[in-house]
């Protein structure tokens, strides 16, 4: 499948319409307790691939779901991973000072207002998935709130960070990093996937377990992808420091499977997460060609 | 009124139940990731006053609330608690060490983790209340996560934590120092009242406003008798860091109203706090008790 024109026109549309949905959602920046709401603003708005919006609206387009509704979820995990980049970037965790071309959120203003910020961010995530109607029966939102709270938490995103931390250094298997990745990028993407789809028409089991194996290929994929990048590209390319995870002595897919070894798998992950697509028609289009650009992308 | 032993047994059933409560809600000691789990416990088991717990369950009786449903509010309301003192504690915030008699998450463990493990509770304190049954019919449920995570964010907790920031070294009036307050420790104070209470039938607008003033006005009590105590008392019978809030040029009740004026000042939100229940009859006696025992605590 080659990228296409029109689904350029697409991602383009679906980042236009999440940085209006943020602008919308975010605290105004007029509001007290000013330099908090400037900083949350700061950390969500105005960069960012938005990978995991687009993978909340193109599993909303698999059940049909409310667009509005795809708006919400999407804003909501925008925020989480904003957050978890603000938090990762502080002093204590990885230290850096640059991230989508910009200085680190405690950079620009300063550690306990970062700090402060990511915590507020969550709690605003949260929020979103709890004011807005984003589907029928409310039991179902419950629901969403548990995913979405579970791949936040310990068996998610920061006990992925924490795992990572403490690999800082060790020698570790590829089991190991793909345990990590699993949860620190992963459950995340998974969570965008489902939710999106979540907004819609009840999914039964089957189709729901696919999108999901769908949600974790892509999400490992991307991870690859990461590494491969940050070992081929410079900094500008970036827009975040460029070779970090190496200088860090940070393991890698790359340092593990070496370059050519990374971008194999990465292409098996790209069929893996297509062949998860196989039971869907034409609604999954966006799903199979996101896949394709989660692992072709430059940056 | 006069605390009774009745009363006192009852807080410490309350105390102790929550400890049960949150020893089997939280990550078991030995699943990974370990040491991140290790920190979420050491930071929110074995002490704290339990006072937001023991409003909810006060709240509770108001309604007729069952137990084990409260018993869910009770422990997610203690874990946001937990969360705010280990990221509060940090170098970045008020760099303490000393907690509840034991050193703070960040000596103990580490900054990053400590950060992580804030980050993580948060999270598990929404991931409690969207999985158990709290409330019929489940959109109660979910207004209920809406106060919640609204008590959180930055017009809650967090906008308070930012708002004393900004505060340090600067003077400021006693409207401002409240407004703080009612953010900082009033808002998840307010939160555990309404979210015990909607445990169980639900409240016409008119009780539920006064339950919120009962709760407005114990959490302010509650924050002008700590400024007393921190004031009176040393670090031996605090378990925290006594006088820490002078040393650090930040302003307290009893800095900008006198010991005097701060003790007045408690006596009347004691009694404002009693008003509000004016209308209730004896279903709301352990909040009568509890906002005495707030008032007239020794640490």
């Amino acid at each position: 499948m080659v990228m296409t024109r029109e689904f350029d026109a697409w991602a383009r549309d679906i980042a236009l319409s999440t940085e209006r949905s943020l602008e919308a959602l975010l605290p105004p920046p007029a509001g007290e307790p000013k330099r908090l709401h400037d900083a949350m603003r700061y950390a969500t708005l105005g960069g960012g691939k938005r990978v995991r919006p687009m993978l909340a609206h193109a599993a909303g387009e698999t059940t049909g779901a409310p667009v509005d509704r795809v708006r919400i979820v999407a804003a909501a995990v925008e925020i989480i991973h904003a957050y978890s980049l603000a938090h990762d970037d502080l002093p204590c965790m990885d230290n850096d000072v640059l991230r989508r071309g910009k200085p680190t959120v405690h950079v620009e203003f300063d550690e306990a207002t970062a700090l402060l910020a990511g915590d507020a961010l969550q709690a605003l995530a949260f929020e979103l998935m709890a004011v807005h109607r984003l589907a029928d029966p409310p039991d179902q939102q419950l629901k969403m709130l548990q995913i979405f709270s579970h791949a936040c938490g310990s068996h998610g995103m920061a006990g992925g960070q924490a795992i990572d931390l403490a690999n800082v250094g060790r020698q570790i298997t590829l089991p190991e990093l793909e345990y990590m990745h699993i949860l620190k990028t992963g459950a995340l993407i998974r969570a965008s996937v489902l939710l999106g789809a979540m907004c819609g028409a009840a999914l039964p089991e089957e189709p729901a377990a696919r999108l999901d194996h769908y949600g974790k290929c892509v999400g490992l994929a991307f991870q690859v992808v990461d590494d491969i990048l940050d070992c081929e590209s410079n900094t500008e390319q970036l827009g975040k420091t460029a070779g970090k995870d190496q200088d860090a002595n940070k393991p890698t897919y790359v340092s593990l499977m070496g370059l050519a070894g990374a971008k194999a798998f990465a292409r098996e992950l790209l069929q893996d997460a297509l062949s998860a697509l196989a039971g869907f028609g034409p609604e999954a289009v966006r799903l199979r060609q996101l896949a394709e650009f989660i692992v072709h992308r430059q940056h």
